[in-house]
């Protein structure tokens, strides 16, 4: 097996990213590439938003994991369309592997659709999907210094979730050591400390998404 | 740039990571690469650990990050030799970057070498370094699923760490859940609940890995 040029990759995947977003104008669904650490919360940030939006905007979900089908039958139990993306040993989504589970999904009774990558804080970051907003959520455990450590990730979020803010209490977390870190590499990206568990700080976060939707198909 | 057979490159790392083990074994250094998700507390694991080894034994780091060198500099606080490798984009460490990063060590003072993979439960499985051990570390708030949607990783585990486990009456994580997860993919290997903040743990952790040590070098 022959592998072609890195740039070459990079290069059909903007292409097929590009294609994926026109397909995602054309059919006005607003959608999210949700990328995180393994952990952080990227699955409950899907539920506890779709709790959370009006009942006229149906979700859509493609799950995309190393192995196993977990996240996908959680979401599948809640009645949400979702489509399993397994990548092997692949470490990130693709924009042609979107591309090909996009045909699985009922696309018109979708608006808001979540791709979840897979758990890494690199390389989904050289990878964009098509989708309108990337988001990365980080989690309060995981420390204040992620944004100092993998500043690729954060540089290309349009918006950044900062989850498990239940545990603040209890483990060391600098949340302005955090944000200036954002800051630095990335000053345009809004920062929403959340915590899917308690539902604390999601009114913000829900407000400005649906003012992004609602903006984008105007 | 042309890049080569990914099995070509697979091998070549195979072939340098025997070279880095018959190192280690010549200069009587044991040693171990340590894989987590970004947060999981690799650094504080060798720091907690290097706290409850005998003084006799003598220990250095190999600290691998995508960017900054905040890790390095905490371990050199403490008095502990280390030299950083930044892999720049590069998602994982491979042998020929830690044969780089040992040409820097005071090998002759180092008994217990620990090489700090980047963070990330994908990539890193595929790269043998050469080390005598490959310990995965998990953490209570990641949840109890990360071996069914991580098995590679976990497979290439000789040991185990769940960390973090005085978050464990706070967040919902089944340990007996966990702990199934692994011995499918992996039963011969044996799994240390501690937490690097409280020490709790640390007793039998720090016995075995003690025993592994002594043994290599009969």
């Amino acid at each position: 097996m022959k592998i072609p040029l890195m740039k070459e990759i990079l290069k059909t995947n903007d292409q097929v990213a590009s294609e994926n977003r026109a397909m995602f104008d054309s059919e006005r669904i607003f959608s999210l590439n949700l990328m995180a650490s393994p952990g952080a919360g990227k699955t409950s940030l899907i539920l506890a938003t779709v709790e959370r939006i009006p009942r006229d905007i149906k979700a859509g979900v493609i799950e995309g994991d190393v192995a196993s089908s977990l996240d996908a039958q959680i979401i599948a139990s809640r009645g949400i369309p979702v489509v399993q993306i397994n990548t092997g040993g692949g470490c990130h989504l693709d924009a042609p592997m979107v591309r090909s589970a996009l045909s699985k999904l009922p696309l018109k009774e979708i608006n808001l659709l979540f791709v979840e990558n897979v758990g890494n804080l690199v390389c989904p970051a050289y990878f964009p999907l098509g989708t309108h907003l990337n988001v990365v959520i980080a989690s309060v455990p995981e420390g204040q210094d992620k944004p100092y450590k993998y500043p690729d990730i954060f540089t290309a979020a349009d918006v950044v979730i900062l989850n498990k803010i239940d545990l603040l209490p209890l483990v060391d977390f600098d949340t302005e050591h955090f944000k200036r870190g954002i800051f630095m590499v990335n000053p345009e990206a809004p920062i929403f400390p959340l915590s899917c568990k308690t539902g604390q700080g999601f009114e913000e976060w829900v407000k400005w998404l649906l003012t992004k939707l609602r903006s984008a198909f105007l």
